[in-house]
């Protein structure tokens, strides 16, 4: 494993010089949340401001937030905007409607990993807290969704730093879907071309469109263009010939899940992007937290793979459908990359390379 | 190279009980095209009767009619329609005429081979019999664009048999793009599914959706939908996914120009389909007639990419632009498969194995 000294504020500080960072923000007087509204963009950058369960409860469903991360940080705020409003409630009431939140809240996206590992951090901070006054748990979860949210950026800054060593001046990179700071506070797979750019450095990005929900297309490209990164915007059935090009020195891109073979589920697509790569000699990356490598899980067979709608690749964003009503699609939401395809993952303790089986063990081990 | 007894007449009887094969026929009187809109497909099924030389411009300009193929056979009998309204012109005056008509034509789509081919054979044709009264010219034009479509008919029959003889009864296979009747006359990458259906053999066929003009989920999914064959589509990034799950025996994919040692140009995404099935261990064919092998032209490099407006990638089909309206695109319409990654060229004089180099000059050699 690598290692380099990070300096987190150092890199914070950066990267909001180039890039929206403020997509999830807790309203002054605490009553709600402010959120950029995902499904507008590309076309409009609209602050939502969010009160209610209800509404927090579309605002996952309907992806205008969206991201692990993002989602997280999300409910974890949510739940101090909403147990607020019951300050004033006797302790078996207050951790009754807040259980009722929280299980509504845990409901609007049942694959989202974060969102029910952020409701729990809040729910055990309650139950362990259960002696003091309402009001006071109602300020500890205030402090504890701050938390939730620090750490995420504190965790990107680092990604993206130890992400950016791997790269030179002018290099080109290769990504798939969207692991900006609109999913990931700061960014994870995207944070290093943010970085880089507030260093000066040019590097040429190419971004996969990522079918069917277009996330490379309406997000990443965005916010690379916003922040003024030099973004190359493809279909991506057209990865391939973007390698042969010779355009390509590295693909980074995300993880959902990391198993214990190093074997890695992300975005429907990647394990493509990285068969791709090495046919054409090309090192391949995945930028991640460490909490998302499950060494419960032995190896990519184990993981299940979610199968969504198939209007999302017939009907969803066209004018009118673009395939017949009555054809079968499948439609399965990530796919797992083999470990052997694999360069190294990029995480907020550093860079992990092969044996993935021995060294993902030992940083465990370490702890 | 492999040689089967085909029987043309027998195969053309079965794919037109399965598949739509009307989609370009002349009027009883001769006086107009009917063509299948193919821009109102998969939605509407809709015959348009084109009489004036603005018309085909516009039809072809508009892909109204696409795929190499049809265009050649839509231009010949488009020929014959607009000859035939100046066949009591003198020879001069007709031929002045002719020249004007044609040259408009061929303009309609400067990259289409089987355009200027098929406009410069009845070309041909009219000059040698320029002796003949123009009655006679125009009743010749009429016989030679007969000609042009049931060549194709018969070459897309052959190769539909020797595609077919690949495969066996529960095969699934991948495709890219379109080479179905629509098309081609009767389908050659997609031909021998069609005849498949028509002889009770069930082949499981995966589509590429095909971004960013969506040829698979568009038209394919829709000529395969109308024939019952068991097609699934599928967006271009699942594809190693389908392959991964082990449901793939083949790629079929069509091929656009075929250089001397194999490398071969087709519709963008191809290469990374043959990558993906070298990795997983399937076959892939190409699929096409032996008018697109090229001798002169010696290996992919020197195949020139054509590149198209960025706004099929950005904005669409869709209901909103679903890119940010600054962003770069990068749109070639397709790209070049090396021929060591192919597993043989299914032509209408049987299937050519490697090494390529030899076999298909082998093959010229021998005419």
């Amino acid at each position: 494993m690598s290692n380099i000294q990070v300096n987190s504020d150092r890199t914070k500080a950066e990267i909001e010089s180039v890039a929206i960072t403020d997509n999830i923000r807790l309203s002054d007087d605490g009553n709600s949340l402010v959120i950029i509204d995902q499904v507008k963009l590309p076309n409009t950058l609209e602050y939502k401001k969010i009160s209610d369960l209800e509404s927090a409860y579309q605002a996952i469903k309907k992806l205008e937030v969206r991201g692990a991360p993002a989602i997280g940080i999300f409910a974890g705020y949510m739940m101090y905007v909403l147990s607020k409003k019951d300050e004033d409630l006797p302790y078996n009431e207050f951790y009754k409607r807040f259980i009722e939140n929280k299980e509504y809240l845990n409901s609007s996206r049942p694959t989202a990993v974060n969102l029910s590992w952020a409701l729990g951090r809040i729910e055990r901070l309650v139950r362990s807290n259960k002696e003091k006054p309402v009001k006071e748990i109602v300020s500890l979860i205030k402090k504890e969704a701050t938390a939730i949210h620090n750490e995420d950026i504190e965790m990107c800054c680092r990604i993206s730093e130890y992400g950016l060593s791997l790269l030179k001046d002018g290099d080109g990179v290769l990504t798939h879907c969207n692991a900006g700071p609109l999913a990931t506070s700061f960014g994870t797979a995207q944070g290093p071309f943010l970085l880089a750019k507030a260093r000066g450095m040019n590097i040429k990005v190419y971004a996969d469109e990522t079918r069917p929900l277009l996330q490379g297309a309406r997000l990443t490209s965005y916010e690379l263009c916003k922040a003024g990164v030099d973004v190359t915007l493809i279909c991506d059935d057209m990865a391939s010939l973007v390698m042969k090009n010779g355009w390509i020195d590295a693909c980074f891109v995300g993880c959902d899940r990391i198993a214990a073979n190093g074997d890695f589920a992300n975005k429907i697509g990647t394990s493509a992007v990285a068969i791709l790569a090495r046919y054409y000699g090309i090192p391949v990356y995945s930028l991640g937290p460490t909490s998302t490598v499950d060494m419960n899980c032995p190896d990519g067979d184990h993981i299940k793979i979610e199968l969504r709608d198939p209007e999302e690749i017939k009907t969803m964003w066209y004018e009118k459908p673009m395939a017949p009503a009555q054809v079968k699609c499948y439609n399965p939401s990530f796919d797992v990359t083999d470990h052997e395809l694999l360069t190294g993952i990029v995480t907020e303790k550093g860079i992990i390379y092969p044996p993935f089986d021995i060294n993902l063990k030992k940083l465990f081990d370490e702890e």
